[in-house]
């Protein structure tokens, strides 16, 4: 349903990049959930533009929690979530309103809003949306951590650079957790780095594949048509910009396989069912099998580069050409992190809630419990 | 929500594999549509195993229309679809009821619905369901036609063959609409043919791509958050069967670049906006820009193979091995392309719909229009 | 969403009166509830003409589940249950084509579906399809039943004739379930019956009241807004053909009273929270309180007489006279009853599985409990 | 889902009472609609306490809209309502933090949160929170406008006062939207304005029956199982507080006529298809008809009256007595009027929109057409 997301918590968006403020209801959170500011800023922190690597645009990130909190823990009720706009510098926008800047959504917002559309600063489309994604998120992580479960994402590979593979999946969510550029190698991280400040010197932008792994879910969640966790998983993170594929486990890159090779065995291990390697991400028939969920996104360079683009003027139907202003990434990758994770959290504290009940993930009643 | 998927269009699946039927419902469908019998048992003809290519398991795939048509045309009321199950030897089953078959369901269907599942040929989880999906899409595709929307997927690498590109949309979509094993290549078919032949004998199975194209779409559709084009389709699909990975436009293929040869420059051509090159699949900012829609999906080798392979028994938690009787097919790449197509018609006649109301797609009222 | 209805239970109703079969897919019910094909039997039972009550149309209601039951029990996938259509007399429809029965949906069905509408009998809008409602809900009441939830209905009022009030609410409902014609003062009931035969012999129909209770509730089920006890229900209920009205405990009939009257003062009773009175049939601010809901629901006279009426030709835009033909009844409301039951076992059973998870109404694991 | 409701057009609620601020999120609103502060004003001011009939909480009622508009027009995606909460006395409630209010939500919702709620003024449940739907309506109402559509609701009846029946629909309504106090006979109005002043000096309430018409519809409008007009319009009217009775057309008041009676005959007027009478409420099988929809509600009494009341302390389970404190109206069914005019604008505007198309209610393109 357009600008709402999730079965038994939900998220709805708002907000255009250069309007008063952006923001999310979120709704179907189980009451007694502790909030964390400090782990809330320390997320928000992660999505923001990081020294040299980010942009000029110097935002606080500063929220509002406005309902759905009493005495510093959820109370059940919707839970709204503001972030004002600060040092927006609109005029930017207004020189180039009707050339299509490539790669971005001018145009189609065009098409789509008929020419009522919020163009300053890609309106409601802007990655800025994503704070408050990022702030819902940090809501729900600690109480996926009470119930023994963790998120993480690192860069893959940026450019030519990969980082190293995930190995022990707890320890290296918990390092990434305390990093700003979230790469497991760090020489691999000052290359990537480099690579993106190359970039931007030369007026462009690159992208890269994000790596997530979700540890400690039980076997049996998802839905078999249609709502499988690769579903739910896929509709979230293809509405973050600059995503345009995912995969779970090994998918494109061990097409050329066979069963014999794709398949994960299965074995007993300290008492429990597990496989022996780990190619479905996961996922088996889109239910949970116990394993870590892993899964790939491929996120595209960021469209908005400096140098100078063919285009066309989209009122007048003339071709024209265009040099972006404003303040632009030459790579979002090392921030989308964060936004992917977060979305994670939403879709595993909805289908956690959905099989064992709204109050699954909320505290416990101090008064009577 | 569970096995109903779509907002304005919507199909609720039901059936499982060795059960009485299977079918669908779709809801939503605007009156008048002609229903076109030949047409849908073609597309179901697709999805049929095909001679060496197929399973032991001999289909009619005969379906009755229950509802939602009267004298020959939709009513605008929701249109069942049945299709009974026959040529089942569930006894293949038994054998191995709590032996988890690797890359499968069984494990998994157990965890979520507690051992009351039917675990016979996969359940509800079988491909068998999507014979259902395939006769929606081809109630849906004619309308979509008359439209001027076409739709269509080759298997675009099976092992290490690959066909070769797109290249004329609308007569390659022509061209794989008249095939049964859906490669532009007629070399590369065979040799693929040979490679599923060659995967069966040694008792193992293989995997592919998928490249699926829609053209004729307005620009403007889809939503923002979260439900961008890329987020419906992407959800629909990945709760296809062995579906383990989406990407659109170049995405995984191009992480490398940079965002100077990644954006699609826009010009003007014959008086209508298009771009240049097609990188983004169509879509920017989730909405679609006018250009063709272009995905790839990765579809895994099939999980069932005849070779012994080792797993556990749940129910006695013990190390165990397997070999898997019943009929497999060693590929379902070629068989699942229409699923895709199906699918992708629902999720377009959806947004369609919701764009331009609830008749758009629908037939001429013959007595007052 | 248009034919579906329910977040956690859903149902999803197709069929016409007079085209091959009607029938309904419920998704989200727990595995392990043993279908009771007895029970259900005996509510379709209810739920058909009775002797000189009821049409001239003799269905048998036999139904088929095709999906989702295994080894006699739920598996937890969708499941379909089909009735096909027997013993129609389409013909009777013909000549009336375009004559709008007052009351009655031929005009607005051709306003909605263009001409293209099933008219034969109301199409999908006919009390027939109401038969897979009561097939549904009797798969679900005795899931309810072992939580200690029990629903039942009575006429409270035929014509000037009223049953006497709810006493002892489980002796009364248990009484009911015995009872075809579901009036707990036996005098009443056959005063009652006279005034439907009386009425079937002027060519004309009558309407009533019926009253349903619900209980065995935990306090706290709900949703403030916008997905109250009373907005679910009333959703539901006002899908039945022929309900124009509902009120929740005493409303309509108190609105002239004060607050201090209105008001339910609790008290403890027995170790728990209580009220005094219940004119706010249970519910509080939309949520369940731990009291039996009761809820009236005014059923309007069957529409269909067989009295010459004064109406229009929508076709020719002329106004024209009808004399009705076809198999109706001069009453519906003692065959309505079963379904307000069934609809509301639906929404109660949605509401303890949002709250208590997916398995809370299911069966135990016989394998690993 | 909870707190959202609609389906092409939607509203998100959040807020508490006590807390910083209560607010609506309205997603679908198509682009281009004028925003008309003056009239947004005077609608919410009809919500607000007047003079001596109202409660002694002096609320601005002052919004801001943070998102969805752009220089002064919807811009098509999500429109935030922000309204902040001022001149609260939260310790009035903190005496009675575990006394249930006979006929409130302390009970209700301290079951449904586990302690966790905003019991301060009623949290999440206040009626506080219907500004921000009387703000959505307004939003709303002026484009219904230019569709011909006018909605509006007087109190039919108070204790035991009754307003005259509507006569000339377009111009009563005309007239309502004048009224603060809605009711068409002045005499009438001021005797009812003294029933709620007897009230509140005896330290009681009253309550009473609103009656709603919608003119200008076009027939066809609503979908049969679920989504009937009627289920749409009680479900929105059900969540808000003291609603506790719908019936659409004569319902109860005409159970005991018959068919012959209750059926409203068709007949042509000015070549346009009418019936004589409208008992059934401008709604036919779930769809309009194209008469004026019609429907009452009834508004118990309100729950918070001054005079001592016996309850229960539910924290210590034993009995106890509560005299409320805070600020009360003696009557809320004036101030209601307004809201269930929103709210049912709301659900017109959403199935106008799902009929005929996203951007039907919407303005025209100043730039393209």
């Amino acid at each position: 349903m357009k600008n709402t997301f999730g079965n038994n918590i939900s998220i709805t968006l708002f907000g255009e990049s250069h309007g008063a403020a952006i923001g999310a209801v979120i709704d179907g959170l189980p009451a007694g959930i502790k909030i964390d500011d400090e782990y809330i800023h320390s997320q928000l922190k992660k999505r923001k533009p990081a020294g040299k690597l980010g942009t000029a645009r110097n935002e606080t990130d500063d929220y509002s929690i406005l309902s759905g909190v009493f005495e510093g823990k959820t109370c059940g009720t919707p839970l709204s979530i503001l972030i004002k706009n600060e040092n927006t510098k609109s005029s930017d926008y207004d020189k180039t309103r009707f050339l299509a800047r490539p790669g971005h959504v001018d145009y189609t917002a065009y098409c789509k809003y008929k020419g009522f559309e919020d163009y300053r600063g890609g309106g409601h489309f802007s990655g800025r949306i994503t704070a408050a994604i990022v702030a819902a998120g940090a809501l729900l992580t600690p109480a996926l951590k009470e119930k023994g479960i963790y998120i993480g994402s690192h860069i893959k590979s940026l450019g030519k650079e990969c980082d190293r593979d995930f190995d022990n999946l707890k320890k290296d969510i918990e390092q990434l957790e305390g990093l700003d550029f979230a790469v497991l190698d760090n020489d691999k991280a000052q290359k990537m780095k480099d690579l993106i400040l190359d970039a931007g010197q030369k007026k462009d932008s690159v992208g890269g594949v994000l790596e997530t792994a979700v540890i400690g879910l039980p076997a049996g969640l998802g839905e078999p048509w249609f709502d499988s966790v690769e579903s739910l998983i896929s509709h979230a993170v293809f509405s973050i910009p600059a995503v345009k594929g995912i995969q779970f486990g090994a998918a494109f890159d061990m097409v050329n396989s066979t069963g014999s090779v794709f398949n994960d065995e299965f074995e007993m291990k300290d008492g429990k069912v597990v496989t022996k390697t780990n190619h479905n991400g996961g996922v088996n028939g889109g239910i949970t099998n116990g394993m870590p969920i892993l899964f790939r996104t491929a996120i595209k360079p960021t469209p908005s580069i400096y140098m100078k683009q063919e285009t066309v003027n989209f009122m007048t139907k003339e071709n024209a050409e265009i040099e972006i202003q404003g303040r632009h990434d030459p790579a979002i990758i090392h921030r989308a992190r964060v936004v992917i994770d977060s979305m994670t959290a939403l879709v595993i504290a909805d289908l956690l809630t959905g099989r064992f009940g709204a109050d699954y993930l909320g505290g416990k009643n101090e008064i009577r419990d």
